[in-house]
């Protein structure tokens, strides 16, 4: 099977979810509604973590992108794993929904929020993963990656599966903290990854 | 007409259908609220219905993209058929939130929510079996199919349209239950159906 | 510029409205709920107008789709009227759930439900005319197409313009045999001019 | 990287985004509710709003899809961009539909409203701004471009970069008068940009 309609599929999902994310924003305009400016105040939480997670799942895209331009085939694994990170993907609506509402409650119930948000991170860390070893390990992709590179690669994002726990983490101590650290994350994957994939490619004329 | 656009628009429906199912996910966040954890304890049934529900569109995503690879021409009673796949495949966000919200309910609501999920998945498999047909017996094909594989296709398309009645009747004893089973058929249709069709192709060079 | 964007675009915006259609679709299961049997048997507005609006812009899709394969390029007046049609696809699920929440009010709210419900339809039938026209018209054809068969297209789909408010009257005096009247209409569109028009194209080898 | 994924996904946030509008239109159809001749006209401004962000959010679709396709690579700082102009696109279903509710509130509230309005408006500009320049200036364009037309094209979409807050500023004075200078200004780029930037290609055929 050829990446085109796995692509396309992706891609609606991704947009989708993205897109949805704006549904975790509003403001009470209704008869008798508090002042919008201490309405924005006390909501500040909802337009933080509509950021961070619409910057997280975009970057999430850019390389969802980069890793399916260096197959050629689509297997049923592959198409398995696809799913399972876009089941993740499209939690993050619900997960930031709760986050924002809860990060500034204390107690558990802001570490259950945590908790809820850091799984969907983590789920999308763990199946983007397996997605990229896929391809990397089973014979997908368009030409040859040397063993070093990929190898690099796998680990680089394999990074990504210990350091979204860790953020959950900072999260148990400071929810707005955990918003920091997976910004910092989605901003470390956004500069440094993309860049990686492609030029092996190009390393590897083979 | 070129399968491109059907394609595209099938694939727009689908993902937007999928990515809609997390609206039926939310815990109250607002002043007053119950614990989390008890909430969460509480809501499972969403959260597992979701995971079925998506699985199940995903994989339909899967078959549904096997079967129109095969294809090289659309006619109008593809259209119409795909269409009525399409509003099938819309009202699983609808039917999987009253399933969930019902389904320890008991009594006649809970059959009630069971039926209406099975027909969402019933008039799925219809379709789809309805597509799979027009496909293979009135000249769609880009390439022949042996007569044999194509019997053999259709009938193991066709069992997904008696075994889901099936599963419908363990949720009337048991709503779980018909959970697994979807989860099962949907598993079943992973592994094995989308190997065969593309096969199909290969082993009949023509 | 080319077609393929435009295609795409429109392609998303009538599948995001398709299936935003479900969202009208909603039973109660909080806490003391009225029976779900009542519950249906209540709701059945909301399901007819359901199946309607999905049909209608299926068939508004696929004929979409069969006009725009005619055309080779897309110039700023196709843009532009694409887009009205594009917002009038898009009011489609608010029109049908407020139609569907007051056909059975009778009286002055009925009236103004019809009349918005129309107001959808009349205003896609408009902007489509306004798209088919320009295509044939201006130059935007991929192949020419004879004078007779370009009016005679033209005709046809023009006709839907005035036989969609003789649906609207028909809905003053009852709403549900306008929402058999507006199925008929598509089920016509569906059958008779995608057929036509790309047989038009191959009449016409130029 | 290849423009094409970058179109694809851009397209569907924009189409979902545009979509989503349609879920501030609503009627109350409830037990008990208002004459519908009463709440449509008390919700014009909804109605209004929904008309402009949707023509706005339109005529960017169209001046994106003119930018994209002179670039025929894509590199890092444009998926930022990208993702940055995505980010705002997709905030227009909640700021519409909280200046919609505020705008004849009157005092602080309805200026907060006009406020986040223009925000998104004006996120929009500046990101498509920081686009076309990268695309022009940094040697993603599959044809070179004169250096007046590239300087005069961005010249002229910056100029909506410095218009948008003049049409905020209208709206401290006049919410309503907002609307119509947004929908003239998105009427403007219509018309002109899209006219323009195609046939600076054609004139440098270098």
């Amino acid at each position: 099977m050829k990446t085109g309609r796995l692509e396309a599929f992706s891609d609606g999902v991704l947009a989708v979810a993205i897109t949805l994310l704006v549904l975790d924003l509003h403001l009470d305009v209704s008869a008798g509604h508090a002042a919008i400016s201490t309405q924005l105040r006390e909501e500040w939480p909802s337009f933080a973590a509509y950021a961070v997670s619409f910057f997280f799942i975009g970057v999430m895209w850019v390389n969802h992108n980069a890793v399916l331009a260096l197959a050629v085939r689509v297997d049923r694994a592959l198409l398995f794993y696809n799913l399972i990170l876009l089941m993740f993907v499209a939690t993050v609506p619900f997960t930031t929904s709760t986050f924002a509402g809860l990060m500034r409650d204390g107690g558990s119930d802001a570490r259950w929020a945590v908790l809820l948000y850091a799984i969907s991170m983590e789920g999308m860390a763990i199946s983007f993963g397996l997605i990229l070893h896929r391809i990397v390990r089973h014979g997908l992709l368009g030409q040859p990656v040397g063993e070093a590179e990929a190898r690099s690669a796998i680990r680089r994002f394999g990074l990504g599966t210990l350091a979204y726990p860790i953020a959950a983490l900072i999260g148990l101590l400071s929810p707005p903290a955990m918003l920091v650290a997976y910004l910092a994350l989605a901003a470390y994957y956004m500069v440094e990854h993309t860049a990686i994939l492609p030029s092996q490619v190009d390393a590897d004329p083979a």
